[in-house]
Parts: C-alpha cells; sequence; structure tokens
C-alpha cells in the first residue's frame, strides 16, 4: 500500500471504531500531516479516497466531516443457543453450498475460499515446476504417516510466532485442516460422547461430529470477545462434556479474536473439568494486527489442546496440507490419521516446506492480510450502502469473512432461494448451528475480488435483504382478517 | 523384454506350474524352437538363462533337466482363523512397520510400495510440471466434494476393462484407496456393527475397522480360491454381519483371483443377506493375465458393491488419488468424505487424469506387469535356493506381494527383531490377522528391484528363517530336563 492509502485505511478503521462519529469534523490536513509525518498532499489524497467510498463529506471552509447517511451496523448481540446436547442435523443444507460450488456462474459471496490469484504465489508454482523437472521418484512414493520432516520442521518455526515452542517431532502433518479437526476429534472422543462449541460454529466441524455420532452443546458466543465462559462452565458442571473446539484467533463466522485473558480462563476451565480443546486456527495468521496473537496452545502445559491448522486459508486449499500439534494425544492422532487416509501426499507437502523455507510465506501473508482489509473496508462501505438499517455486522479482526444478523424472523434459506435467479448464493446461517439456528443471518465472503460484478452482487444482494425484510414485516403483522 | 527373456520367463512359468516336473528331461532346442517359431539361438539363449537361475541342469549330450535340488514349495492350506467376532489388535505392530520406512538405510523387504523408477512415468513428471508452468488459480483452490469431473470420466472408462458400465457421476474420487475404503465402512457400518474379513486380510484395513469400533469375523480363506463361502454363509447364520470387505482380484496377501463362479456366488450370498460388499481392487490393473479378470461390481445389479481403488500400487502411490464406486450409498458415502478430508488435491487429480486420458496409462500397466512378473520369477528362485524346505508359498497371479508361510512354532516377530542388525525388516504375518494369527507367516514385495543387493537379502532372510526354524525345533522337543 501507498503512504495515502494506508493513511486512509487508518482513518477508516477509526471511523468504523466510532471514534470519529457521524457527522463529526475530522482533524485538519495540517494537523494530520503533523501527526504522522507525512505531505500535505498525502493527507488530500487520503481524505479524497475516503470521500470517493462515501465515507466522509467535505464541507467548504470547514474541512472534512464523518458522513451522516448510516452509522455504523451495531455487532450481533450475544448468540442464545439452546443450552443442551443436540444431534446435529443440517447436513442437506452443507451439501446444497458445497454443490454450488461445480456451477461456475454462480458467484459464491459467503464461501471460504480465499483469493489465490495473488503474484506472491509464482515462487510456490515455480516450485512444484521444479520439482516435478527433478523426477525424484521417492516423491512419488509413500511418505511417512506423521509426515515429511522438513515440512513439520517449517510449520513448529512459524508456531513461534503464535507463542509456541514446538519442535518437528510435536506436529502431525494431514490432508488440510478438515483432517486435522477430524483426527483430533476422534483421538478425545467416542461415539455418543459430548463436546462443546462456539455458537456460531464452522459447519464442516459440526458434521464431522455428527459422522462421529458424537453430540454437541452450543455456547452462548459473543462476536467480539468469543464463547462465554459462564455458559461453558454450566455445561461443565451439568454434562460430561468431553472437549471443547474453539476458533479463538479469527474466528469462522464471528471474525472475532479473543481477548488474552480470556484465553487463559479458557484453558484453565478445561483444566479443571479435564477436557481436551480442538483449537481451530486456520485463519489465525491472517489477523490484520502484527505480531499475530497468541494461540491457546501456547500457555498449554499438560498437552490438553490440539492446535489444528493448514495451508489453506493463506495459501492454497486445493494443495490439501494441514497439520496437528496434538500434544499429549499425538500417539491417538497417528493412529487415527492412518485409518482415515493413510500418508499425506508426498510432492506437495515438499512444495510447501519449500515454500516456507526459501522465505516466500511471510511476505505473501503480508500481502493477503493487506489485500483483505481493504476488501473489507469497501465491502463494509457497500453493506452500508446497499442493505437496510436494523441489521448487525460482524468487526473482523482478520480474515476474509463477515457475519451479518437480520431481524428474525428473515430467512437466509428463503433468501438464497431469490438470489439463485441471478446466480448469486450467500452461506446461510443455519449452517452454522446444529440445530438449525441463525436462518435470519448470512455468511459473506471478501476474498472475491470487490470489483464491478461484487459490488454489483451487493446491490442486488442488498435489494434482495430490503425485500425480504418488507415481506416479513407484513407476515408479522396481526391477521386482521380472522379477527 | 527381447524373445529368450520371454521364452525364458514361459518356461519358468511351466515348471513352477509342475507341468515339467522336477528332474524331468525337457524338450530339445530343436522342437521348441519349432514350436514357438524362433531360432535355435534364442532357444539355447533362454535354456542359458534358466541355468543360470539354477531352474534347470543341463546333462552332457542329453539335454536339459528340470534341476532336482528343490521342488516348487506347496501353497500354503485354507487358513483356519476362530469363527466368532473379533476386537481388533495388532496397531502397535503396524506402526512399528509404518515407523521403519522412516529408516531410510532398513530395506524394507515387506512394504507395500510399488516399483515408482519406471521411464513410463516419464509422462507424469512432465504433465505436472506442465500443470505448475500454466499457473492456473483453479488448480489452486478447493475441487468439489466429489472430485474432479476429468478424472471421474477416466475412472469410469477404464472400469470398462473389468466388466463394469459406470458413468463419471458414479465414482467418487478420494484421497487414496485408503480412504475410499475408510468412507465406504462408514457409509455402511455402524460402531459396534459386525463385518466379515478374508484371513489374512490387508492390515491397513483391519485398523480402519478398529478405529471405527467395529468387529471382524476373520472367515477361512484359500490361498489359490480365496473366501470359504461355506464358511461365510455359516458365519451369516450365526451373526448380523452387515458387510464383507474382499480383495478378489489379486488378493493381499495372498496374492489369488478368485475364480469367476466364486465371485458370482460371493455376491448371491451377499443379496441373500443383504450385506453391502466392499471390494478392494488396487492389485486388480496388475494381473499379469489379459485382459485382467472383472471385478464382482461388473455383476453388481442392485449397487450392493462398493468398488475401491486407487493409483497407488500401479502408477504413485505419494500422489494419494484413489476412487471408490459407492454404488446405492453414494450419499452417505460423499457425506463421509466431506467429514473425514473434504474435497481431494485438485492439481494431482489433474495430473492424473490427464495422463491417463494421453493414453499413458495402459502402456506403464503393461510394463509394470512384465516387471512385476519378471522380478516374482527371480524371487520364487531365491526362495526355494536360500529358504529351507518345509515352507508354504503363494502363487501370486499379479501383483507384487508373495506369502510365506513356515512351520509353527516360527515367529516371524522375533524373526525381524535378528533382521534388524542387518538392516532388513518383513512384514510379519500377524498384522494381516485381527488376533494376531500368522506369527508364523511374512509378506514379501518384489517391486523393489532384484539386484545383487535383493539377492544377499534374501540369502541373509533364509539363513535366519533356517536358523529360527532349527531352534524352534529343538524348542519344541519335550524338555527332558524337566521330566
Amino acid at each position: 500500500m501507498t503512504r495515502y492509502q494506508t493513511l486512509a485505511a487508518l482513518l477508516a478503521r477509526r471511523i468504523e471504531q466510532g471514534l470519529y462519529r457521524s457527522g463529526e469534523r475530522l482533524p485538519s490536513v495540517r494537523i494530520l500531516s503533523a501527526e504522522h509525518g507525512v505531505s500535505i498532499s498525502t493527507v488530500q489524497q487520503a481524505y479524497h479516497l475516503l470521500e470517493e467510498k462515501q465515507m466522509i463529506t467535505p464541507q467548504p471552509r470547514s474541512g472534512y466531516f464523518v458522513s451522516l447517511h448510516k452509522a455504523t451496523p451495531p455487532l450481533p448481540a450475544m448468540t442464545r443457543p439452546a443450552q443442551r446436547p443436540v444431534e446435529i442435523t443440517q447436513w442437506d443444507a452443507v451439501l446444497d453450498l458445497l454443490n454450488s460450488r461445480q456451477e461456475e456462474d454462480i458467484l459464491q459471496m459467503g464461501s471460504g475460499m480465499p483469493d489465490v490469484t495473488q503474484p506472491t504465489l509464482k515462487p510456490l508454482w515455480k516450485i512444484m515446476a521444479r520439482l516435478a523437472q527433478k523426477q525424484d521418484p521417492r516423491l512419488l512414493n509413500y511418505d511417512t504417516l506423521q509426515g515429511l520432516p522438513a515440512l513439520r520442521e517449517q510449520v513448529a518455526r512459524l508456531a513461534i510466532d503464535s507463542g509456541c515452542q514446538l519442535s518437528a517431532d510435536d506436529i502431525v502433518i494431514t490432508t488440510g485442516c478438515h483432517e486435522a479437526l477430524s483426527v483430533s476429534v476422534r483421538a478425545v472422543c467416542q461415539p455418543g460422547d459430548i463436546i462443546a462449541v462456539e455458537s456460531p460454529a464452522f459447519h464442516g466441524t459440526l458434521q464431522t461430529l455428527r459422522g462421529f455420532g458424537i453430540r454437541v452443546i452450543e455456547i452462548p458466543t459473543d462476536s467480539a470477545t468469543g464463547i462465554s465462559l459462564e455458559a461453558l462452565e454450566l455445561a461443565f458442571e451439568q454434562w460430561p462434556v468431553k472437549a471443547i473446539i474453539v476458533v479463538p484467533n479469527i474466528n469462522n463466522p464471528l471474525g472475532f479474536i479473543m481477548p488474552e485473558h480470556r484465553k487463559k480462563a479458557l484453558l484453565s476451565l478445561a483444566q479443571r473439568y479435564d477436557a481436551a480443546i480442538i483449537e481451530d486456527d486456520v485463519y489465525g495468521e491472517l489477523t490484520w494486527e502484527y505480531p499475530r496473537p497468541r494461540s491457546l496452545k501456547s500457555w498449554d502445559l499438560d498437552g490438553r489442546v490440539l492446535l489444528c491448522s493448514s495451508i489453506s486459508k493463506t495459501l492454497a486449499p486445493g494443495l490439501r496440507v494441514g497439520w496437528v500439534a496434538p500434544g499429549r494425544y499425538r500417539d491417538r492422532v497417528i493412529h487415527m490419521k492412518y485409518i482415515a487416509t493413510g500418508s499425506t501426499a508426498t510432492q506437495t507437502q515438499m512444495a510447501v516446506a519449500e515454500f516456507i523455507r526459501q522465505g516466500h510465506y511471510l511476505p505473501h501473508l503480508r500481502r493477503m492480510r493487506q489485500i483483505y482489509q481493504r476488501n473489507y473496508e469497501t465491502l463494509n462501505c457497500w453493506v452500508r450502502h446497499y442493505f437496510p438499517c436494523g441489521i448487525c455486522v460482524s468487526r473482523p479482526a482478520g480474515g476474509f469473512l463477515m457475519w451479518i444478523e437480520l431481524p428474525e424472523p428473515f430467512d437466509a434459506v428463503r433468501l438464497n432461494r431469490t438470489l439463485s435467479e441471478s446466480r448469486l448464493q450467500v452461506a446461510v446461517g443455519s449452517l452454522f448451528s446444529a440445530s438449525g439456528k441463525y436462518r435470519n443471518c448470512l455468511r459473506l465472503n471478501f476474498a472475491l475480488p470487490m470489483d464491478h460484478r461484487a459490488e454489483q452482487a451487493l446491490a442486488v444482494l442488498g435489494a434482495a435483504v430490503e425485500h425480504a425484510m418488507a415481506a416479513c414485516a407484513v407476515d408479522a403483522l396481526p391477521a386482521l382478517s380472522t379477527e
């Protein structure tokens, strides 16, 4: 990013965070120039950019003001799922979402797909080409079950950034984070056991639990601070909860980072009730703050945290390379991996290991963070512009997912049916609940290029939401004819 | 192969099959030359080759005779496992086998690794390099859950050779055959269910069943004709057997092809007791006869057969590309795949699809069949030469695995401990039983190059076996001192 873009992003964030309120006057060009040590023209360019995004309005001879037309929508409130173990449903809806991937002309506005088109990925292609040119037969044969030592070393090195002291031997490579989660669940649970999850929670995790015959308790979750520790403790008191699955760094779908003191409290709660913690860190490298926040695993002294991650959100999901740092459950994780898929593909592991070793990973991450942050700001503007009032919107601290809550009885499943005429689909909220809650919510992806097509799609989506909400309001009126 | 090698292979096979018996005189050079339409010198070269292998002995002025020194060892008899559902053990032994893969200086004489060094694989490397050079971002992103249509089309086309009429939509791509088996088991069974398996059976299958909490009944199996249908029917009568897992074409580890009438009888038995059949066909393309034998799936009218296979034994296990044709269980298989690993790596699927589409697969298969067959003949000579009398040896009809049965109480686990000093390991027979039977058996791999190092290893192995058998014989003597 250039200087003026950086400054504009900073100011936009301050406006969003409410530091500058709707209608308030912004600092003068001269003051900002002095404060940030940049030229007058840089500040002017930054203000001009924000004006284009309709975030600020110039007033002759008075300077710039925060645009009045719409206030920042509030955050979704703490969720209130049923606080008892439930069987998981919603598979059909998940399958619909996955199948619609196949239809190339549908714009997937709610998928979990990252942007894989950036030039910082070029070295990865080169490495893959070079590996193929070398024709080393070892790359065609079975790898060891635990995974390529060269990759495990790099993963252990990366884990230092999240505060973890791990050796290559503490890592087990898996076929994507999906397998990491799946073998972790099976390493700590038996069918019939109960696991606590955040609510909303990633649909892949929920369906994995369903597949293993595990029941879940969905725990109320705050869209800024994460899982309710009070509700979790209550669950521990009432039920034999074997494990907790959480996404504490850039939660999917809510986008929060759990504050450090709450992470530590979660860990000691798990210790007190002797539960395992499966920590999904797949978006953790994509936080906008630097250095990245610590993982739960970084405070884990007795090996009860199974840290699961992958390069699927940061680099390339199509390579299917993930890992787990399984702590005390290492042997069982290796066993469960053996029975699921055996060893992981050798060549792709080697390509990823080389990409990290040669130093391409961190610059790539930096770029992706910047792109996603800029995309987020654009999407945020569009949502405010095209969506009706009365919605709640998450404020992700990284990643590329936004969660929007609409007033009940809005129905996102029905919305998707309407949208399919325009070849658009969102991820409906009910995918993220074991029991089909959150039909009034939807998830949007901002890894997509925020281009003209995306803006048009947002406009269509906003209009459809407005229309559906108006219809809901009519439905909610007392039925006069029957009185 | 040159002409004289082909002729030598044919003669060797006839000797092995007992067409020419030990000590018998072989046809004269002139007769053979006329019979096969080859030159006199070709026959002489062929005889010379067999002489080098110590299979035949020249006698001045009388011609060639089948060597007297050792007769063809008999086939192992029908196995006799316990005929009741058992819990599966042996994981530690499997892990030992897998871990020893990591130690590069150990010669794995019993692994399931194919030969991935042949020049017919060059086009695969080229395709992979070209795919990487094209830098198509779609190859870095998630594929659909069912797998790449281009690959599914090729798999459906290949299936015609085994008598199957399948469309691309009947196929689900998986991360290797291992995942194909694993999702198939989970698609048809619940924890606590009972599955019938051949005995001995592939350890990966057994451990998968163990991981899902499934009990098995090991069914007596003949090393020439396969699973005992009588014993299987008895099991059906006595227990609620949900499914059968079989490897009817080039069984692992016994190497047989089940005769067609027995395949059909197996299928109607499954129909009668409404059981699913999981058919592992991973070695099926490596039969020495051409065209390859039919799969059970080819007669499956009501969709109860889940045909599992991969390119792991024919092409390259390190790519982790497999598939299942799940019949009526398609939806459940897709669900189980989603919860295990999500989608399969995109680029490797594309590479395999292209390799087959461009016509490289069948010539490669032809070459591999020839190599393995030649290797088998060499290994067979060495086993007869270096092993003591009193053993039984399987007669594989393809693939690259040989099963050797030694007299009880010979212990292959103890043998492996001795062998580790010489940096050699075999696959011990007990891996292939749920309950640890077959400790007196071992599996050998003949995908390894049959070079000087291999012959030396065989010599060491033979001597160790002879030594251990002698010790067993002493152990088995009545303990005089205590009488």
